[in-house]
């Protein structure tokens, strides 16, 4: 506190910069392009900047994880090229939209040559991620990295010295982690901003946010410089950035994936709306990948606030009975998303699923505004004292969404909480009887009523919190991309900005009931044939 | 509020005196002996009473509900021979314990009429409960039944307007509801006592009491006037009144069997501990077929709290490592129940299990303490106020646990809330450490520190409260009784008086980890089969 925050940014900043090695850098025609207000799509860099070799755009281009394992078990490929291709993509991916915070390659790449040797000695893979590079968000803690989750005051904390539960099992199964991914200050915006780190730009069209709390890894998978990337979300913080971004993003039921040992901006006791990990993809198999290979390792022998539920197989529907949600009367949904929804839905009719269009449901509203008294429900504001410890300031999406009102922070009492318990039971009778009067399998909805937007301008996320609200898993599927010739302007939208999200991802997200992540993963794979292929 | 309480209760009581039969009428001669003070044995009034017929004593005494069920299914016997046994032998173990609220009998063999005609008619029977009479707690609802819970100000409250979903799902697997059980007043004591329906008395010992607050599902049980009881658990609640009763008692996990649509004396938004329902019993496989029937009937669907989490099939093993926890530093254990557990670790022992005595664990003074902290959650005390809404005075265990100090009752902030959520979570993270230290599949500890005592003399439950603070599932197994001959006097403990518990039943409680419901049942299975075969 002494010091000025300023020269702990700096002095963090240099090691961060040490850990990109020179080779990998990017030629300044490049990275002078590079700029939050640039139109600039940057998909292609990875494959056009002559940084990688033809084998490592084939082995990240063409192949899902799934894939890539396969073809590590079989020796087709080791471990430590895999490896060496996924760090120079991500410290590529880095260069345009500074989606990481910690690197860590030498480490990983000698981890990957331990993988091949163990699968040479052994005569078989160390488990289903052998060789596998996976990505996390900067809350995982992992031994000897540091986890500042984008607070000046954290700077100064020492390495993690253990970790987290997921980040064992991870290991355990054979995964290589190489790079941890950026994040807003607080977690709780949906722009991947911060003092230490800075901002994530969306490799799409850099001037648009690539999303939050997770946008790091958006915009890392969205670059192909990760398969699988691991991401929290307690409002919306995987499948913002993954539609952002346009990579699959699933946020499973609470404590199925284990959330425990990670570097928290919120005290441990936290109550209410409890948030979930899990994964961003390519690929609904690298979803299921992931799931399965970490719910079949047992989290509850890793992680106290783990459910002992094991993953279980589930009914083999031929048709699925789906309730359509096209939008909530609050907030009007861009023209670009409810293309996407209708189209979707009409390709899900042709392909004989039963489509429900739901008109009356719980009030998203009304859910919004609840989930946000939550999110306050600390009365100490610990997230926000993190920030002031520093002097550091705070971000512009933190400023606009969390500024006091003049008279201060309200202080909510104990009988509040017990109010807010009861309303929220409300909503999820509400919802059920939503699912059993039409016999819904899943929901299909919008996962924002926006695309990724300009910087600093994407605010509340009522589509996703509503589920977090919930507790319900929702995965989002990229699906269609914003054209501003088709998707006009919305007289109801004024802030929609045909020009500014043209190219933008869209999506449609896909909705089942707590702990049904077995049965949403099911749909995910059904829809995503009928609308991919 | 303006008809005096006293008046309430005395046309309640006739109401219910009224739902007895004429003719189930026990004489006198018994009548006479039964007293809150008496020595009497009375379980084996049910067969000398003369009331039921040589048929209703086999059906009643000889068989389990599984076996009974078979039966049925087999044509060998009727739902309405079956279901009218049962409403006799109740309404016998009534006159005896007081151990019912509501009783339905017409109502009962009206439904047991229809299951015999649906099963002659479909030729299968509705489910896996066709045609068995199951009791439940008063708290649960019945459309058309009163929902009391023991509250002078709930009398005048209508019928049920609706069923609990627990209660759909029984019926719907083809049980017959026959009778509801008495409780304490505010659920929260272990002797059921309450100013509308009195108090339950223990069968094996007319003055110790019956455990509570299913205290009437214990005596109810323990006669076999119910072979499969549903009672409800926050702190011990089905597992009390199955040791001071001698039945089994298995309170699973939260939600998995489903909670919803009960009549509560606490506020909906409720938080911290969680109660769950589940059976008593006089086999383990009628636990079994209990909690199999109803997770299977998909609990999700009828109820907006339940976790959707299958029955799942467990690990085939040939012996458990049980961790044998003998008692904690703050409470030493009665002679009469350290017997039982020294016998049956022996017997285990023997039997090839694998024993790891466990001498360090977390502090149960800590865990109890903190566990009547989070009781004392609801800052309106609105258990409370259900008492003082009708003028009726506390019952005397009410008033020795829960009187507020002369300051007054402290007003809990929503900040001490967080801080125990943090304290609750390192019991969880210690005990996961126990049991993976030492790799174990199960605990074997007391129940309790005490046998059955004289009525409101049991107070503090700390060994059934510790595994609800960590949602773990536990079971009572029956075994041993206590003998003055053996169990002589401790020093240690001076309210322990051989002499007044002399016959009281002992037992066993097996502990599994959070949601290991599959697992704690499989390992009761194996250790009675050792104890009691």
């Amino acid at each position: 506190m002494v010091q000025d925050w300023k020269t702990l940014v700096a002095a963090k900043r240099a090691q961060v910069a040490k850990a990109l090695p020179q080779e990998w850098r990017l030629p300044s025609s490049i990275l002078d392009t590079v700029s939050p207000t640039a139109d600039t799509n940057v998909l292609d860099v990875p494959a056009k900047c002559g940084l990688l070799t033809e084998k490592e755009i084939d082995i990240t281009e063409n192949h899902d994880a799934t894939d890539l394992i396969a073809k590590m078990a079989a020796k087709e490929l080791s471990s430590f090229e895999v490896t060496q291709a996924f760090c120079k993509r991500a410290a590529i991916a880095h260069q345009v939209t500074n989606c990481l915070t910690e690197m860590f390659f030498d480490k990983a790449l000698e981890r990957a040559k331990y993988l091949d040797d163990y699968l040479e000695k052994e005569g078989k893979p160390m488990g289903p991620l052998h060789g596998m590079p996976i990505s996390v968000k900067d809350s995982f803690n992992l031994k000897g990295t540091y986890s500042t989750i984008g607070y000046v005051s954290f700077i100064s904390r020492p390495a993690a010295e253990s970790n987290s539960a997921l980040v064992d099992i991870l290991l355990d199964n054979g995964a290589v982690l190489y790079v941890k991914t950026n994040i807003p200050q607080t977690l709780m915006t949906a722009d991947s901003e911060n003092n230490v780190f800075g901002r994530v730009l969306n490799p799409n069209k850099l001037k648009l946010t690539a999303g939050g709390s997770s946008g790091g890894e958006g915009a890392l998978v969205a670059m192909r410089g990760s398969l699988i990337g691991v991401g929290t979300d307690i409002g919306g913080s995987i499948r913002i950035p993954a539609f952002c971004c346009g990579t699959f993003g699933f946020k499973p039921s609470v404590d199925r994936v284990p959330f425990g040992g990670q570097t928290n901006p919120v005290l441990d006791g936290w109550t209410g709306i409890m948030p979930a990990a899990g994964p961003l993809a390519q690929s609904p198999r690298d979803l299921r990948l992931f799931l399965e290979t970490v719910i079949n390792s047992k989290p509850w022998n890793y992680d106290y606030t783990a459910l002992a539920m094991p993953w279980h197989p589930v009914e083999d529907k031929k048709t699925l009975t789906i309730g359509v949600i096209i939008e909530c009367p609050t907030w009007p949904v861009q023209p670009t998303i409810i293309r996407a929804l209708k189209t979707a839905t009409d390709k899900l009719k042709q392909a004989g699923h039963n489509i429900v269009m739901l008109e009356k449901f719980p009030s998203f509203a009304a859910a919004t505004q609840l989930s946000w008294t939550f999110f306050d429900i600390d009365n100490e504001g610990t997230g926000f004292k993190h920030i002031e410890a520093s002097g550091e300031p705070w971000v512009t999406s933190v400023k606009d969404m969390y500024t006091p009102p003049p008279e201060g922070r309200k202080v909510k009492s104990l009988g509040e909480l017990l109010d807010m318990n009861e309303e929220r039971l409300k909503f999820r009778k509400d919802w059920l009887k939503v699912f059993m009067e039409n016999k819904l399998d899943v929901i299909v909805a919008p996962g924002s009523h926006k695309t990724a937007v300009p910087h600093d301008t994407f605010r509340m996320p009522p589509y996703t919190v509503m589920w977090n609200l919930l507790a319900y898993p929702a995965c989002i599927i990229p699906y269609l991309k914003a054209d501003k010739n088709i998707d006009l302007p919305d007289s109801r939208i004024p802030d929609y900005d045909p020009e500014a999200v043209d190219g933008a991802p869209c999506h449609v997200q896909v909705i089942a009931r707590s702990e049904q992540d077995e049965e949403l993963m099911a749909a995910v794979e059904m829809i995503s044939k009928v609308l991919l292929s």
